[in-house]
């Protein structure tokens, strides 16, 4: 049985470590396109240690990205499946921290929080929860994954997702160039995927050239609402969560919509050269 | 006396070790501008280790830059000079290895090699030997410095540089875009110099805005040349100096000419929107 419920959820990961310093935070930054306008002081702030550095908190993604690397190596007894079949479908982070530090020294621990059966797919939630050395907590991330094909094993279908946004317009929108060499920047940030470089193994997914990482996207659409709604203040997020809905291109355009109700910012990105959605059912919660 | 010849002549740097890997490699391509057309398979081979990785020779003078510290931390006896009055007037580098690895760890010893009374600054030339773990030579790196105000100490003036290009058209024209982020980029390989990022501390030295590194026009005039004239392969190049001419705004283009006469390709490179000079009385020697 590829699934097997009884045996997976609730499986540990890995425990797992990860550094960092203001250079990685910088590069994080510029891997989303920051520093786009170099002399302009709330860029700066993104890109640059000598002024009032500050971090996105969808950094949080980055250092807990190594427990992911449990899906791969077969230590999860009870699951079997098709690697090259797997979908990264949402995301949702929690900053439990007042504000993600420039440099930290922080460990993750994670599990397999859920199992659903979409049918055509099982979903998979792992979550992975973070701290500083001393124990005091950074963030908790939440990576949902759909394994294609695994689905149909008679397991429950999951909470129905009710989150929709406001069908006024838009109170704003943000257009985010990247770069065509967008991807193989975020790629030294640690997700090594060749379908992010390879134009060869991008084909053989169905993509007409490599593609950008969707948590790229993820980052680019926080850096939008952050610059536009909320001042620049990389602090007011406590928790971003979206669901991954299409690709985008390297060298494409991210269209960021926005619609703030009350402590929520719901937010949807396309793919504007494309004309194709990026991100839908996100949002961002303002503390 | 600022300068004390007898004392500083042969005076030796402090030792240093640097380590790199794949990812420090394709960050300092990326950081020269590789990667502009991703599906390029030439220019994969600089920023992913899924393909041929290569390393372009300039590379070299990333880990042997930590020598330079000493000019810095007052640990060099007979020197007494203004930091903020220093030009990086020539880089020469000569490469040992058969070709610069991948990955390695690398031991750099300097020492002052040469110190030349120019009149209205004191010309400083640091020699820097890079070797292998196992103490197989690498590369030799000698940085000219111009201390301004320093000269006129009644010193050796120096060799008189006979270096010129041919009168004729260049054999062959490449423009190379860099992005507005570029220093911002590229200053995470080490030098942090706020020139290059702050655009208080630029204007203080006489910038309208933050400037390029000139060690990156530096390695993106050779990856011109390497793409053009030597068909992208990196190992041919043996030898490679400069003269600092003037500086780049990121996000100019920079636009690179080439004369080649039998092993040796002269070059030169312009700021195409300034339409002033970068680098000059330049010389990659092809083995």
């Amino acid at each position: 049985m590829p699934i097997d419920v009884a045996k997976a959820l609730g499986a540990k990961l890995n425990d797992t470590t990860a550094t960092w310093d203001a250079d990685q935070v910088i590069l994080y930054h510029l891997a989303l396109g920051a520093g786009r306008n170099p002399i302009d002081p709330g860029e700066l702030e993104y890109c640059y240690e000598g002024s009032a550095l500050k971090v996105l908190p969808s950094f949080g993604v980055i250092p807990a990205g190594a427990s992911l690397a449990a899906m791969w190596d077969g230590s999860i007894a009870g699951l079997d499946f098709n690697p090259a079949l797997v979908l990264h479908g949402e995301q949702e982070l929690e900053v439990l921290a007042p504000r993600i530090p420039i440099a930290a020294t922080c460990h993750s621990s994670g599990r397999i929080a859920g199992i659903y059966d979409k049918g055509k797919a099982a979903l998979l939630v792992l979550e992975v929860d973070s701290r500083t050395a001393a124990g005091d907590p950074l963030f908790v991330n939440r990576y949902s994954l759909f394994l294609r094909g695994e689905g149909g094993f008679g397991g429950d279908p999951g909470p129905k997702d009710e989150l929709a946004r406001p069908t006024r317009d838009p109170d704003m929108v943000v257009e985010s160039p990247t770069l065509p060499q967008q991807a193989l920047l975020y790629r030294l940030l640690g997700d090594k995927n060749p379908l992010h470089a390879d134009p060869q193994f991008a084909a053989f997914g169905g993509f007409e050239r490599p593609i950008l990482h969707g948590l790229c996207s993820y980052g680019i659409a926080c850096k939008a609402v952050v610059d536009s709604m909320l001042g620049g203040n990389t602090a007011a997020v406590g928790g971003y969560r979206v669901r991954f809905a299409g690709v985008v291109i390297p060298g494409d355009t991210i269209v960021t919509s926005m619609w703030r109700e009350g402590n929520i910012i719901h937010l949807e990105a396309t793919d504007k050269e494309r004309g194709t959605p990026v991100l839908t059912r996100a949002q961002i919660t303002v503390r």
